[in-house]
């Protein structure tokens, strides 16, 4: 074989991937997706007794396919894999082992949301949470907006308190702890939850006119980290994939009467084809899903980043 | 992370595997599969547009699970990938890229059922095909039979030529390329038949009593490399995988009536549950059909190979 397969573990995942490449090739991924050339199917999954083997698959036209494989056995270094096939020859370019890939790619959604969604003078941003998904949320944001502050909480004061200065020692950013949640969100620009809570950790009321919040957890009937409160308070509700988003099961919040309707695709909006904020006073809250095919997308733009500075 | 993932290419799975280790490990697969430690739930596959992702999965309880991935696009140079995670943490301890593990994989079920069901003092090899496929089946049955003789037959030439030396020069057993394919099987002791033929190679009448048949290639209703006449003149009908077997659409010839009833689990003939070959003059087919779950545990041991021999 001419063709040698390249294996990414974490440190050269993070090593290579930064925030504005990441949100850069998330965006070009919505795109593909809103535009039809980026194919992503329903998950498909395995029963393996006490788990299952989920698979994840997409397919950019012309371009690559692959998958991402997942499993629900919920060990504690349970990892994922994500596969890239050239769609031209079917040999496999890259594969990816660990948590960065993923994290990366659901931040990167994340900082698209917040450069489309967001004020464009927001410059706070609060976060509920301080695990691998807040910090890439916080890490995605600081690339498409100048942030001033970020004020953190999260259950754990040790948690929070390294939050804060992870968020000052690598991306600058003046950060602090906080005790309470809704000292976390009150008055800021823009809000993060990311959080493991089946519960609502933020209330609507704390949020000032104008806020974007981006939802990262639960966002069921029934297990959501936030209620119908910040459903009924946005004035934009935005999906990173509707087909996702109606496919949930338990039902995703947004995705059910009476918010439904109103569940508008961040693909569109970016096309231009569907209306995002309007007035400097409007909240929007971002359910992000993950959509399909995405984690393939950002192993493509490894690849080719990889190559570039080698 | 402690643990590092090994990425295993075709070079260092064929330097790894050899005839020998690859059918024990497909021997303690077939057992662990028919006393239930092998968990192979039916594939999974996710639509692509033009082809499908399709996932194999595997779970040995309480030491590996893990997939085995491939493609329907048809690309020529179309690989499959193998991933095993570690059953105690979920770390993903080996991938493996390409076609090799997959073919040593269907060679070792071969020479598991050439061991198992091949008379003892079985010596002579007929093999009708000459692909990669063709060439692991010869490969395993020379590690579980001192062969003789082996005899090629395949619709080119040259690429039957090629087969006959590279038989002599890698396995060091006499070999000759014949013009028919009723001179490969006419009085052998064993046949393989792995073609991508979908009508019938052989005629069952040309067959010597006593003979046993690995059958690799098609083997459906309309679609099959051969014909009724060889699962009539079969007193043994045996498979690596009942279920599968009976999964197939459209349907396994073996699987349908009147055969169905006498098709036999290689896993219960080696445990001794269901009975094998008991004269010398039997017509014995075993009708491959790739048994899930056997190419991560062979991944599995390959990386205990792998350790053992740095």
């Amino acid at each position: 074989m001419a063709v040698m397969t390249l294996l990414y573990a974490d440190p050269e995942v993070a090593a290579a991937l930064d925030a504005a490449t990441t949100v850069d090739a998330m965006r070009a991924a919505l795109l593909a997706a809103y535009e039809g050339r980026l194919v992503a199917p329903p998950r498909a999954a395995a029963p393996l007794g006490g788990g299952r083997m989920v698979l994840t698959a997409g397919h950019l036209v012309d371009e690559w396919y692959g998958f991402r494989s997942y499993d629900t056995f919920g060990h504690p270094q349970g990892e994922q894999l994500v596969v890239l096939h050239d769609a031209r020859t079917g040999a496999i370019r890259a594969v990816a082992v660990g948590e960065e890939l993923g994290s990366r790619r659901t931040g990167g959604l994340g900082g698209v949301a917040v450069d489309a969604l967001a004020r464009p003078d927001a410059a706070t941003l609060g976060v509920i949470g301080s695990g691998r998904q807040a910090w890439t949320q916080v890490w995605a944001a600081a690339a498409v907006r100048p942030l001033r502050e970020v004020v953190v909480h999260s259950r754990s004061a040790a948690r929070r308190d390294a939050f804060a200065a992870r968020v000052r020692a690598e991306l600058g950013v003046p950060a602090r702890a906080v005790a309470e949640p809704s000292a976390a969100v009150t008055a800021r620009d823009m809000v993060v939850l990311a959080t493991t809570s089946p519960t609502p950790v933020l209330r609507a009321a704390d949020l000032s006119p104008g806020t974007h919040v981006n939802a990262v957890g639960f966002k069921q009937r029934d297990r959501s980290e936030f209620g119908a409160d910040l459903l009924d308070a946005a004035d934009l509700l935005v999906t990173d994939s509707p087909a996702q988003a109606a496919d949930y099961r338990p039902p995703m919040l947004a995705a059910t009467p009476p918010y439904a309707g109103r569940l508008r695709d961040l693909g569109g909006i970016l096309a231009g084809a569907v209306p995002g904020r309007t007035t400097a006073d409007q909240v929007s809250v971002f359910c992000s899903t993950g959509l399909a095919g995405t984690e393939v997308f950002l192993l493509d733009r490894l690849t080719r980043v990889g190559a570039a500075t080698r």
